[in-house]
């Protein structure tokens, strides 16, 4: 007798068995075959003809010479197959590669080079945009070629014109050898048995975030850490087997939150969309019944601004997750009229999407708009499966007093953080210094332990010293009735170093049109410490990445190229 | 470059962290610490205290020498302690053992000897059991002496009086000292920082498993098991933070299921519950607006026949989760009248509580009753941590055809099966034959898939060569109107060698007592094939376990003990 050993009950194959959320879509399609898994128009798919159409993809890539620990890049929209390569990929063992399709050809070709790809899967749209990158590659020198093969998603809701068949278009210089993806799919085996990972640590994605050119930042997640994102997803956001789950989410951006995993693990049913406009999401919600739905700000901005004759109505309520920048009172409001419950959420490609959550209380709900607004603007509090996050001296660890006004670094650890950057050694050591992930996000904590994000630490404006939130400005701006959205960011100033800049996309009202900068400028001086308050302001659309979120970092250089403000300049006091 | 290697990205502080349900508990507390975590008749406690009682418990118990791996036991019924230390007791990494209190004095000492429990904890009304427990092994020759200390969980509304104040008694031959919950508590350190387990894999919880004497199999749960069976929980049964959950299944009986852990993971509401009687029930429904139980099939019948006068009218629905025997129609028709939805799940001890769930289809809900009853008497599909269930030939480990007729034995294997028995190698071995864990319940496939429990291997009776699934002659019995509780078992039987003997507690209502066994045999003929027909049947009360199951052994005893039915009683035909 005496104390127990462990080693007295090893694991067996029969109680322990690699967590991957693979699984999930096995257990639906034998649970509920007949359940409808994705519709997309007029097209039709259930549980067991999801998993039979990846079963196959994953053997198709097989007999292709695709091997275990190969990338597989993919470029589409959030049609069908882009919810099956999440699954078909990692099924051949392989690392699924979603690129984000509002790049260009030059950072395509950084990133096939970078992920080693050895097979594309491209909508029928961005394959011109496929093979310039491919050429460009071909064209360096000193690089090998890297030959892959290429497979055409053809879809015929593109609208998008091409010039003429793709597929006749001889692309051998370039790729060894290009198949339509319908046909390569009946090249593969239904009932295909596929390999659960040896490990659960083995990556399952690679997923590359913006603004990469010179040393790409490839975020590998592993299946673990996919399988309880997964299931954390159903837990804090309350999804269940009737979800309906409506892609406005790019499935592109960190396997849309996990979120792909999610609906698999609850045989919920998902709505494809290719393009995420007004009239589509309103149809979509009263059609199919959505009931679920996640988008950055730019999303909300399109439900509540929406044309009179694109809405229809609909009965259910709609959960609306929205990750990128708080909601602004005005969208909250407006989205809760219109029967949408928006839920505020927090996290980054390292943290397999969301991994923060406003956790809503009970008795928040009797507080007026403006209290549940300002407590909704908080990026809140951690994941189940975030084990750890805290606002910290970046130098010293130590974190922040929970006051809700000392700056300090956000980091994370625990089993929702990134395995870490592929091939990029000096991006892991850096984000992951002194044991936690460093966000780059700054932030502060309150004292309900529940905190908020206050800036990007690139985003922060030094100005006579002190420094300015860039956030905080926006958050005035969008106070203005006749704002539609707003950005802030440093621009020179003879004076004070930098100075704020607005770049701010007024609505399509009457009246509108009359609002001057020196208008803007006096409202933010009733809303804002006068050191706070925009030197200049510049009118026009804002750049975008694909999620929606605002490219500060073009509007950066376009501030800069403004130049310096010069002293003459109205005096900010 | 070259294809990613798994050890260039491998597990650091800030992204793997061994799961663990402890670190629910710190998470609710950090997020909700004013929430309600328990109630008790007058008591309530948040989930901040009820996560500074649980270190202060940890960390009593590791300054009175428990260190890592001991065994820790409790005896009480559902009280808040009874929660705590499904905590307190592994964030000192002992081995949590909850022991049925239901069980006599000389079981009660086979477990303490055989878990070597280092320290009891018992609630006042199981202390005189307790203390003649360890009395037997102090008695017993060649047993080295245990010596543990007592804690003892006082609670003014145990109705059980007690022949004199317990903590003057001198138990000081038998134990090493006895202390008070609440004064044990006071030593300890509300701010106490639990020891995370060094592995996931490491032991959580002994529980053994009932009619236990000879050869003890205590089951153990892992970590990480027991994570995966508390987040499963959430997502099969729908649980949200909502959740407020009346403990009317026993906390002992696999940590209530593994919903202790679950709670904690949503920050829901318990309602503990001393005895589980009907006006209990009713009102903690009514008053805290409970909306999940769950409950063996014992505590549907206590809630369907309640008297008029216990019954106190409610409002929500309550989602009530049974398992251990297929709810008959009848059952099922008044719990629904009563606004109470029924969820058919089994599992085992072994397979951390339910680990299939009949999972229903909306389509069902528009069939008949009967056909509906049908289709849930099934125990269904796995959990999504049960990564394999089958239906086998125990030689072979061939799947039966899924015909719903063939019968096998229900295999399962994955995640939510146990680590193993505790020091008791053979009856692991027997149990993993085959890289499954092996039931012993007999079962059919039906052809969509799910599994129906057709029997305990040892329930099957054996006559003139045919089987007979004493489940299924129980379901006949249930049918007859004033039939309120049924068991079969076999009895011998001069001519067929084993023959169908009914035990039989009748409703106590006008006109069952006029109920004759011929009556009850004259009924089962025009229900069941003749030679399923039982031969002889008994009126009475049955014995019953703590979770509400019918002692089967009990019966099987009783019934060899009326000897075999002689050739001369009435003709099976």
């Amino acid at each position: 007798m005496g104390s127990l050993k462990d080693d007295e009950l090893p694991k067996r194959d029969s109680n322990y068995t690699a967590l991957t959320p693979l699984s999930f879509l096995e257990r639906s399609a034998a649970v509920y075959p007949d359940k409808v898994s994705i519709i997309y128009n007029k097209q039709r798919f259930t549980w067991s003809q999801t998993l039979q159409r990846c079963r196959c993809l994953a053997s198709a890539l097989i007999r292709h010479s695709i091997a275990a620990g190969d990338t597989v890049a993919v470029m589409a929209p959030n049609v069908p197959a882009m919810y099956e390569v999440q699954f078909g990929v990692p099924m051949a063992e392989a690392l699924l590669n979603c690129i984000n399709i509002r790049l260009d050809a030059r950072t395509v070709a950084v990133l096939f080079e970078h992920s080693q790809a050895k097979a594309i899967l491209v909508d029928e749209e961005f394959l011109p945009l496929v093979v310039e990158a491919l050429n460009i590659n071909s064209q360096k020198q000193g690089s090998s070629p890297l030959n892959p093969f290429l497979v055409l998603i053809r879809d015929e809701h593109n609208t998008k014109s091409l010039q003429k068949n793709p597929m006749d278009v001889v692309y051998q210089s370039l790729v060894d050898k290009v198949m339509d993806y319908e046909e390569f799919l009946l090249q593969g085996d239904p009932r295909f048995r596929w390999k659960p990972p040896a490990d659960e640590w083995d990556s399952i994605s690679v997923g590359y975030t913006s603004g990469t050119t010179a040393s790409p930042k490839g975020v590998v997640l592993s299946h673990r850490g996919a399988y309880l994102a997964a299931l954390n997803n159903c837990v804090v956001w309350e999804m269940n087997h009737s979800t309906v789950y409506l892609w406005t989410l790019p499935l592109f951006h960190c396997n849309g939150w996990c979120l792909a995993w999610t609906l698999a693990a609850l045989a919920g049913t998902n709505i494809c969309l290719r393009q995420v406009i007004p009239s589509a999401i309103f149809s979509a919600i009263a059609e199919h019944g959505v009931n679920h739905l996640c988008g950055a700000p730019t999303v909300l901005n399109m439900i509540i601004n929406a044309e009179p004759h694109e809405k229809v109505p609909f009965k259910q309520g709609v959960k609306v997750m929205t990750a990128g920048a708080a909601p602004p009172i005005a969208v909250l409001a407006k989205m809760e009229e219109q029967g949408f419950e928006v839920t505020h959420t927090y996290g980054l490609t390292e943290t397999y999407g969301p991994s923060t959550i406003c956790a809503w209380k009970k008795e928040w709900n009797e507080l007026p708009l403006a209290d549940r607004a300002r407590l909704k603007s908080r990026q809140g509090v951690p994941y189940i499966s975030l084990e750890g996050l805290d606002v910290v001296d970046p130098e010293t660890m130590i974190p922040v007093p929970a006051d809700g006004t000392t700056l300090g670094e956000i980091v994370m650890r625990g089993n929702m953080v990134m395995k870490g950057y592929l091939r990029n050694p000096e991006a892991c050591r850096e984000s992951f210094q002194g044991g936690w992930f460093h966000s780059g996000d700054l932030g502060v904590k309150h004292s309900d332990g529940y905190i908020e994000v206050k800036d990007r630490a690139k985003d922060i404006i030094i100005s006579g010293g002190e420094n300015i939130s860039s956030l905080e400005v926006e958050s005035a701006l969008y106070r203005h009735p006749h704002v539609l959205e707003a950005s802030v960011v440093a621009r020179p100033d003879e004076q004070w170093g930098e100075s704020p800049c607005a770049f701010i996309t007024l609505k399509q009202v009457r009246d509108a049109a009359a609002v001057t900068p020196e208008d803007i400028i006096k409202f933010c001086r009733s809303a804002l410490p006068h050191f706070m308050v925009p030197r200049s302001v510049v009118f026009g659309p804002l750049p975008k990445t694909a999620t929606g979120k605002i490219q500060k970092h073009i509007l950066r250089s376009k501030a800069k190229a403004l130049g310096a403000v010069s002293k003459s300049s109205q005096s900010r006091l």
